[in-house]
């Protein structure tokens, strides 16, 4: 794995705001109404940040778990959660002190299926992260065995959000259930079984 | 709705390229390796392709369902297969004469969840875009009811393919299977209801 500087700090004052901007420029490209030829200047200067950020590039194609200067762990290109992913809402997750975590997050046009609406994988893709972050624990990540989730009405783009809890423990496996809500109540349920690795799997 | 111009040979010229670049540009923004200095560059060109785009830009945060000069439906903005949206890897999905749909893509850095793989929450998003387009019909698309997802084991980042086929239909509901590969076979397996709708509902 390529060396990088992984320093909280910096990435805070510098990928983070990247992102950010990035998420900014990913709506303005689906929802522009310009011309033909400032599309093309945009796309030219997307192209001149591309390759000011590619002079020096980690090898391959996984940013992978790494951990910062504290030796806190950095999983920042993350589709779910990564700083320095644009993908990423990102979900900023909360744990109270009986396990059940919980999220607020806003889902704008980059996220859409049907009309108006979150695309129904998308709410999968929260249901998935937020789930399993019942049964992480520290030298013991999970990976998802199953998955079942239940669409009960549109999740209309918007402010949102998402809780889980642990269900039951059984020998290695972790049963957690959750759901993502609006302001009308909750749009989608999922259920999930997830099951502890040791750090060196799936690497 | 604001009015704009679907013209699908403007935007194969147009749209989709600047999306592509901005693929490229989300990759960097992960996997660079420059200094603070460079970043910030980075980061200021973003913002003026923003600045620039949004001159001229849609209300709302929906791009949602429009129809182009030729009448067919451009669901551009959608996450999973929309070509202006840069978060779609985009999908391009095949149709055999008997129903059963295919697609082949690529997944980078941006779609990580466990190291060097893809997040489990994406695999359901594909699993849920692709079964769902087993269902969809000219004027009645489907939507999802249930979906359940097995993991069979970790999806690398890299060339995948996903399939689905109807297994049944029962009135106005289609039970679809399907699943995602690599080169060493299956991965991730799922099965989903979809509810036929009336193309006004969801809007």
């Amino acid at each position: 794995m390529d060396d990088i500087t992984v320093d909280l700090e910096r990435a805070k004052a510098v990928d983070a705001p990247l992102a950010t901007a990035l998420r900014r420029l990913i709506d303005a490209a689906i929802m522009t109404n310009v011309d033909e030829e400032a599309s093309r200047a945009a796309r030219s200067l997307v192209e001149d940040a591309a390759d000011l950020l590619e002079r020096q590039r980690l090898s391959g194609n996984s940013f992978g778990l790494r951990h910062t200067t504290t030796g806190a762990p950095a999983v920042w290109g993350n589709v779910a959660i990564g700083l320095r992913n644009p993908i990423a809402p990102p979900l900023t997750i909360a744990r109270d002190e009986c396990g059940r975590v919980s999220t607020r997050f806003e889902l704008g046009s980059a996220y859409e299926g049907p009309p108006g609406c979150v695309h129904g994988g998308v709410c999968a893709l929260i249901m998935d992260h937020v789930l399993a972050a019942t049964a992480h624990e520290p030298g013991s990540p999970a990976v998802t065995g199953t998955l079942t989730i239940r669409f009960l009405r549109p999740t209309r783009l918007g402010s949102l959000t998402a809780e889980a809890w642990r269900a039951r423990q059984v020998g290695d496996k972790t049963f957690a259930a959750g759901n993502i809500a609006d302001e009308q109540g909750v749009t989608v349920e999922a259920e999930g079984v997830f099951i502890h690795i040791r750090e060196e799997r799936g690497k």
